[in-house]
Formats: structure tokens, sequence, C-alpha cells
């Protein structure tokens, strides 16, 4: 049955969002600043790339995480709440430098475009979660994944001189990890069994498909929408190399889940994921990739390792580590992710002459992965902890994944734009002004 | 049952079509001249804002309108139909001054562009009529709004020197006063109690879904096309605005949907249509529009007021205004459209230091709305008298908010790609051949 | 009952695109060099439009597919799985020459824009196929397919002194030729009776109006992506000759549609499939086409053409030629082109002042037109004849038009995202390490 009442909205995310909004509103009058100078024509070129990130941030996370077959509303109308909260905050935490140096932060296209690929680290984050958490959850978690993101960026730009571009692209290993430590501690012995409603069927499937597509086709733009505009070739080296690493895992992962399946057939999941490792991978390592073997290389061997992994680990992730990881978030992005930065490691050490330089890389390289991995776990751990308070009132075991818990649908999933009942008392006071 | 004849098509809207589909080539063909000498590099950037205008009407309008849930094909197909209509009979109308002058009207990718944008104002208009009219209507309404919204556009230019951008932006006012003008002349009794038929489901409002967010996500095009090139700082500027208004709107919108409903929770139209709301409040008043508190602002009040006003206003309006507003107009573009044409007067009064040309820009700007808003209501009363006419052959109610009325579709939603019957007639014949 | 088992899949896909893919990437290290010296801006704007085809081809040919009700998986998955192969196939065959003289290929924007198009003529000879073939069969198709069009582009290149941007557009007529003849071949005696699955609902209908729609949106990319950059007049001119030829095209099908019913009523397949003909005719006649009321002419007479030849020759093509067209490939793609071919003939012999130089553009004209015709007809049955042979395990009759066949989907449509049985064991286990 239809729950009569969503507990968790009215006293708890309407009154949230409301105050964060406002909240960012007065800090948008008070200390954000526009260019309003002649900017180069090349600005204008980024405008179709903000367009793509845009759209895979909102239309590919959204249907991505439609395949849940009572879920459709909640994945793509909460992916848009929270993605655009994020965006906002990653914008204001993004500028306190310049706020600190300069008492203003500067908001362009650019910084748009940065800010909403931190969202989209903690919209990695959040599909481990999908459907076992409300809304007000959601939203606290992106905040603080952000946060956690946006201090990381600083400590690895500061502490270890990582370029902006590189340090940014480790977003799928900080939302995966952040995701997994969170997806743990927020364990709930219920879902040992399966849920009720955690299954997909061919109408879901095809709406998540197309999520997937979009993320697919629009990965070549998230992938260099940060290198420079002034060197172009660098820029469509990047597009190059993300498509191919993107097609090579789309044939691999088909071929690998064909050959570990019992029945010797496809995954739909599979092939809705796994086709995106090599896009992963690719990513985090671009900035060493400049041959298309190097990139098809990177995407066989991520598309082959997510695909067995999420195979063969799965089940006994559940089991062992006490972590439900709705949608295979450590083999979509934590691995893929993890082989990129390897590859980087390899390829930048493999293109050094000096001996010495290799291993001074090696070692500010490993010191950037410990960092990031130990910051995620542990913000991961904290906004677990936080969000265990019972003050948010998390969903019951059986109102999971299903929109009815936070959605005006009714049981029969049939809802008339008028409501009868409401109508009717009106029609009757109508009639009765009519006859006096 | 489903109808087994449709009357309205065959014998009115296919000659219909035909005639004016001949008709304009016939007119593009004497009329029309095409640029050949070199165009600046600017002109190719153009091209990808074509783009997303041309997603925005085609599939943005098209599957927004598929939240009825037997009207999808209706929703999409006649939605193509009467873009492409209105946007070729645009095209001739924007050009008679230059036809007038020099006796040919000119054609180019910017041309294309404008033409679309007042085809969008067509498309809102249809919007309060969805289901519940013919595609002879459709068409009709099209032709004859774009003839209204250019001659307004041509007053506006002519008699008070509004620029150009700014008088195409008052599309969302226009089209929402001409479809509720004309709502309420073509008002059925068989209205007031709800249509067997008007009413979704979860997978029409997942195609719904997807259709409102290719609007949200395109809208900053929208906003920023009609700026000009030469000035990138301000074109930059009316995107970051309107993103940063649409995220706004997105977050009020889902927060008061919660506060007002009684169970507290959210409403999945309310998600799907008033997150565009800050998108039109902020395109009418772009041009005043420089800081993002403001654009802020303005998605914040557009929200808060079109979800207030459709959750209180909508079922008053059916029965004290007779105006039946399927995809609510009124609370999606009317209102915002309003409260941006305010927001403009405020800014640019602010903006005024001297306060005699202020009190000129506040007459001016008070005129413009009032013509505006005359002039769509009174083309929506023609408009409604004439389709009244019984020739147009209006649907049954019966056969209102039903594919089944106009598209080769079966009882049981299923189409088999051969028929049947059909087949085991050729069949048999051909058995026959071959044993003779 | 669902299948098992799927024998084409592990013992023959897997391997045979593992393979392929490990032999691609492999080719790619030795052979592919990249640019990295100073490009000029034009190369950037490519981007968009490599984005814009990319789109059709995965996205537009993808869900154009999922007409078929219990078919979308395996439409969408295998169209990228065919797409990638063909892609990354067709960048080695494009560089061959360059092989040759230079003993490097080059690989940029550009060559992956060139060889997603040779992909899309293999994805118009698969629509034929659609449903009755295992997705081995696609993947030869398509190598073979490809193979067939580079010789078909590099005969006209060199023999006839084509354009390349002219050779490529007849990717139309060379994948539909080859699609017929392939079917043609592959005609199987069960396809006299309509197969059980080979039908189509509303929400079918929906997945595959959004894939066409897509294609109607971003064909002007299409059509214009392989002009000049250095001529943005001629750029912008295909643009705008493509969108008034789609606009056409779309008016008239719907108009032809309802006239030659026998109800009066739209048939939603040709409203999918028939608005697109103005688009395959003005794009294979371009280079021929200046003025807007050309290409408006070639959009109407392209989708008279090919709603009457559907209407009335499909059933009998069925019986005559025992050709099964699942998705009406001769009326979408076939005539539209070889119109386009006329159009392009007659517009250039009407440009011609000198006589002799029209005739010798019209042999020329002819030849190209008899060469790509017979070699696709050829390469279409050899491909065929080697499809026939078990080895590749073609689906039974009653396997065809499921995706079942293929894909881990149970029979209820429903796939819990974890497996009860599998749960259970490993549950009784974990419960007994507790116990103990």
């Amino acid at each position: 049955m239809a729950p009569r009442y969503a507990p968790s909205l009215r006293s708890r995310l309407a009154p949230l969002l409301l105050l964060l909004q406002i909240g960012f509103i007065v800090i948008y009058a008070v200390y954000i600043e526009v260019l309003t100078h002649l900017l180069s024509l090349y600005y204008l070129l980024s405008f179709a790339e903000f367009q793509d990130v845009n759209v895979m941030v909102i239309l590919g996370f959204g249907f991505l995480g439609t395949f849940l077959v009572r879920y459709g509303y909640s994945a793509t109308g909460f992916n848009l709440l929270v993605a655009v909260m994020a965006t906002q905050w990653a914008v204001i935490l993004n500028g306190i430098e310049s706020w600190y140096y300069r008492g203003k932060i500067r908001a362009d296209l650019r910084s748009l475009v940065v800010a909403e690929m931190c969202a989209a680290s903690a919209l990695i984050s959040i599909g481990a979660l999908l459907g076992k958490t409300n809304p007000v959850h959601l939203v606290l978690i992106a905040l603080l994944e952000v946060s956690g993101f946006v201090l990381n960026q600083w400590l690895l730009q500061t502490l270890l001189k990582v370029p902006a571009a590189n340090s940014i692209m480790l977003l799928h290993i900080f939302g995966a990890f952040f995701g997994l430590a969170l997806t743990w501690i927020l364990f709930r012995k219920g879902s040992l069994q399966p849920f009720e409603k955690e299954k997909f069927d061919r109408q879901a499937g095809l709406f998540s498909m197309l999520g997937s597509v979009f993320l697919w086709m629009f990965w070549p733009s998230f992938n260099s929408v940060l290198v420079d505009h002034r060197s172009p070739w660098r820029k469509l080296g990047a597009v190059c190399s993300t498509y191919l690493a993107l097609a090579v895992s789309a044939v691999t992962a088909a071929a690998v889940s064909m050959l570990s399946s019992p029945k010797g057939k496809l995954n739909p999941v599979h092939m809705q994921s796994f086709i995106l490792a090599g896009g992963v991978a690719v990513g985090v390592s671009m900035s060493a990739v400049h041959q298309p073997w190097e990139a098809m290389t990177i995407g066989f061997t991520a598309a082959v390792l997510s695909t067995i992994v999420s195979r063969y680990l799965k089940t006994h992730m559940l089991l062992a580590f006490e972590c439900h990881d709705t949608s295979a978030l450590l083999s979509t992005h934590g691995l893929p992710g993890l082989l990129g930065w390897l590859a980087h490691l390899l390829l930048q050490i493999k293109a050094c002459d000096d001996p010495t330089v290799a291993v001074r890389f090696a070692v500010f390289h490993i010191c950037s992965l410990l960092i990031t991995i130990s910051l995620s776990l542990s913000m991961g751990i904290i906004t677990g902890l936080l969000l265990k308070w019972n003050f948010w009132r998390p969903p019951q075991d059986n109102k999971c994944f299903d929109d009815q818990a936070f959605w005006e649908v009714g049981n029969q999933n049939f809802v008339f734009l008028k409501t009868n009942v409401e109508l009717n008392i009106i029609l009757s006071l109508h009639r009765k002004d009519q006859i006096s």
C-alpha cells in the first residue's frame, strides 16, 4: 500500500532546501562577480562543452538510475535536485581561495563547468545508495561529498603541485570510495535478502540504456573539457582517445559478459555500466595518453576488470564487507579509476628519460592516490555516521526502491490529472450556486 | 472501442497540409534568396545554437506532452508537424518587411532560429488544448498564432522601438494568453468531469520527464541565442544567468510542491513544469539582468508563484473562468513571463540615474505589455471562434486524449507489422500459383 | 519459454569480438599516427559536428530499431557494438592509401567522422535484417559492408574523380541495396506468415519515435559535416537546405500516409521513417542544391515516393521478391537515395551552360550509380551466402525478434538485481559461519 504521508519531506527536506537556497542566493549576491570585459573567441567555444557536460550530469546520470522498476521519478527528479544544489555549492567552495585573496568569487562558464564536474563526483557516490535513502540524505551527502572533493583538490594542488585538470579527474576514485564507505556504514540487515522492489523490467531498462548511451556519447566532451583551448591538438587528441577507449570497452565488456555468463548470454546491466569503464580509466590518465593504442589498451583492460569483478565479486562484497552497492559503483568507477591512475604512472615513467625524475613523479603520484583514498573513505564514514541519526527519518525497508514513498503517484501507477473527489465537491457547490 | 474512421484527417487535414506545403514551396521559390558571399566565423558558431533550439522545439515540447497516458504518438507526432509548418510560415512573415523594401526575403540560419522561436510560442499555446482538438485545429492555431505574434513584434518594434531580442522573448506571455483565450472559447461542458483518459502513468511520466529535462538543459541556449556574438561576455552572461535561474527554480519548485501537498509529497507534474519557470522569467528580463543573484532571485520568485498558483488555482480556474488548461499553461509560461516583465521594469528603473528616463522607460514598457496582452487575447478569441466551426470536425468527448482517434494503433496497443488478413489472402493466391 | 542457453554467443561472438578487438589494437599500435602540430581554430569547430554524427549513429539508429516490442535491448545494444566495430575498421580501411604511400595511417577527428559515416551505411543495411539474425551475423555484415563501401568510394574517386563528399553521401544507396540483396539471400520461409513477435506497442513506439526524432534533428549536421569549414556560407547553406527538406518531408509524409490509409489515419511507422526521406534525398544531391525551394521540392517528392511505395509495395515485395525488409529499408533509404541522385543529375545539367560538359557529367554520374549498385548488390549476395553457413548458428524462427535469445532477462520481463537462488545458498553458508 502506498504510504499516506511522507514524513521526511515536508518537515525536513523542504525547509532544508529553502534555507540552503536562500543562503546560496545571499552568498552569491554578496561575493560573486562576473566578468564584463571583452573575452576571446575561445570562450564562446566553451559553450558547447558546457552544454555537453550539463547533458551528462542531468540526463545521463539521471536516466542511468531509472533501471529500478518503481523508482524512475526519484532517480531522475532527485538527481536534478542534488546536481543543482551541488553545483551551486561547488561554485562557492572553488572560489574560496579567490575570495580569500581578492574578496570576490568569479563566476563564469568555466567555473560552472568545474562545479558540474564536482557535482558529478557526488552523483557517482549517490549511485551506491540509490533507492535506500530519502532525498534529505541525498542532499546532505552531495554537499559533504563536494566539500570533501574540493578539499582534496586543494590539498593535491597545494601540497603536491598536481595540475588542476588531473586532480579533478580523480573524481571517479573519490566518488567511488566515498560512496563505498558510506554504503558500508549505512548497511541494512534487510538488504541481505533481495528487496522486493529491487528489480528491473524491459521498459525501465530501456530508459536506463538511454541514460547510459548519453553518458557514452558525451564522455569525450567530459574528458576534454578541461584541456586548454589554446592547444587544440591536445583537446582533439583527448576527444579521439576517449572515443577509442569507449569503443574498445563497449566491445570488450560485451565479450567478457558473454564468456562469464552461465548461459552464455549478455547481461543488460553490464552493457549499461561497463561500456563506460574505458571512459573513466582514460579520463584519469588523460594527460599521459598520447597514442590511440594506449587509450585502446586502457579501455580493454578496464572493461575486462570491471566485468569480471562485477560478475564474481558483487555478492561476496555484500556478504563479506556488508556493502550493498546498488549501481555497481566499485566496478563502474572505482576500479577503472584505479586502473587509469596506474596507467598514468606507467606511461609517465615510460616517457621519462631521467630515472630520478621518474622516481620523484612516482612518489608524488602514489601520495596523491593515498591522500585521495584516505580522505574519501574518512569523509564517507563521517557522512555515514551523520546520516545514521534518526532525525533524518530514513525510509523503512518495505518503502525502499519505491516512488510512492515520495511522489504523488497512485497504487495502480495511474494519476488522474484532476482529482475525482475534490472535483466532485466543488462541482456540487458550483451547481448549487447556479440553482440559487 | 477504437473509431473505425478518422473523419477529420483524410478529408480535412491532408488536403490542407498539401495545399499549404505546395504554397510554401512556391513562395520560397519566388521570394527567398540565400546569402552566398563570405560570412564571418561567428556565423559558424550559430550552428550549435540552432541545433539546441531545434532540440528544444522538436524534442522538448514534443516529449513534454507525452504525460497523457494514451496520447504519446499524437503529442510527439503532431508537435513535429505543427512546429515545421509554423517555422516555414514564420520565415515568410518575418521577411515581409524586407520583401516590401527589396522584393526578396532573406533566409539564413539566423532567420530559421527566429522562426523556430515564433513556432515555440505557437507550441506553448497548443499545450493548453492538448488532447481536446484534432490536428487540423492545431495547424490552424499555429498559423494564426504565429501571424499574431509576428504582428505583435512588428507593432512593438515600430511603435515603441523595443529591441528585436526583447520583443521575441515576450513569446511566453503572448503564447500563454493566446492559449488561455482559446481554451476559454473552446471550453467543453464535458471537461467539468474528468475525461476518462486524462491521466498519466509511470512510463508516460518518464517520457514526459525526458522532454522536460531536455527543455531544462537547453534553455540557456534558448535565452542566449539572440544575443550578438560580437559581445561574447553578454552571451556567456546570459548562459550563466539562465543556468542559475533554472537551478534555483528546480530547488524551489520541489520545496514548495512538498510544502503545499496535503501528504507532504512531490507532485510529478510540478517537477516537470515548474523547474522551467526560472528560465521563462529570466528570459523575458534577460537584457536587464547583469548579476547572478538577480537571476537567482527571479528564478526563486517564479518557482514559488507557479507552484502555489497551480496548486490552489487550477480547479477554480476550470470552474470560475471555464478554462480547461491541460498542461498548466498559466503557471508554466504566463505568470513567470509576467514576473520576468516586472523584474525587467524594476531592474531597468534601478539602473537609471535620471528619473525622466526611468519614467519614459516604464511607460514604454507598460505599453508593450498592454499591446501584447490585448493582441494575444483578441487573436486567441478570433481563432477560437473560427475553430468552433463544425466544418473542422472536432473530436467527440470520448475520443479525447486518445491516439486511436488519429493513428493506426489497435485496441490492445499492439500492431503487427504485417496485417494478418491481407497477408493470408495474398498467401493463398501465392500457393495457388505454385500449384497450378 | 526463454531459451536456456545462447549457443551463438559464447562460442562464436565472444571469441570473434575479442580476436578482432585485439587485432585492431595491434594495427592501431603499429600504423596509426596522430597529429601533434598546431591546428587551426576551424578544427575545434569540427568537435560539435563529430558529437552530432555520434548521436545520430549511436542513439538515432539504436533507438529507431526499438519499435519491435520484445527487441529493445538487442536493437540498442547490438547497434552500439556493431557501430564501434565498423568505425574502428573503417578508420583502418580509409587509411590504406595513406599507409601505402607514407607507411602510416592518420587518425584525427575528421577521420573518425568519416569512419562513423561508413559505419552508418552498415547500420542502414542491418535495419533490413533486424530481429532475424544473431549478433555474430551483424558484426560480420558490418565489417563486409564497410569494406565494400570503402572499395566503392575508392573506385569512384579513382576511376571517375567523384569528390570525396559526394561519394560518401552514396552511403544511403549502397547501404540500402546491400541490405536488400542480403535479406533476399537470407530469406526464410517462416517469414511468409507474420512472426509471432514482429509487432510493436505504444511504449516501444515512443522509444522508436525518440530515435527517429534524434535522427531528424541532427540530420543537418550529418549532411553538412563534410562541407569544408573554409567556405562557411556553403556549410550553413547545407544546414538550411537539409532542415527545409526535412520539414517538407515531415508534412508530406503525414499527408500522404493519411490519404493512402483505408481508415484515413496516420501510420506510426510512416511518421517515424518517412519524415527522414527528405534528409536522405537532399544529402545525396547536396553539392548541386543551391536554393531552398530546390531542397524543399526534393523533400516533397522523396516523402511522396517513400510513403506510397511503402503502403502499396511492401507485401508484394515480400511475396514476389522473397525479400523481408523489417525496417522499410527500400522506402526509407533506397528510393530517396536514388531520387537524390536523379535530382543531382538534373540540377547539375540545368546549371551547365555547355552541353558537352553536361553530357560528360551525366555519363560520369550514371556510371557512378551503376558501379555503386552493382558493387552493393554483389557484396550483399556474397555476404548473404557466407552467412548461410550454419557454423554461425542462426536463431530459430520462434526465437526471432526476442531479446530472451541473447540477454539475461526473465520470462516475465523482470530481473531481480540479486539472484534469489545463488543468494540463498550463500546466505545459508553465511549463517552457518555465524553459528559455528
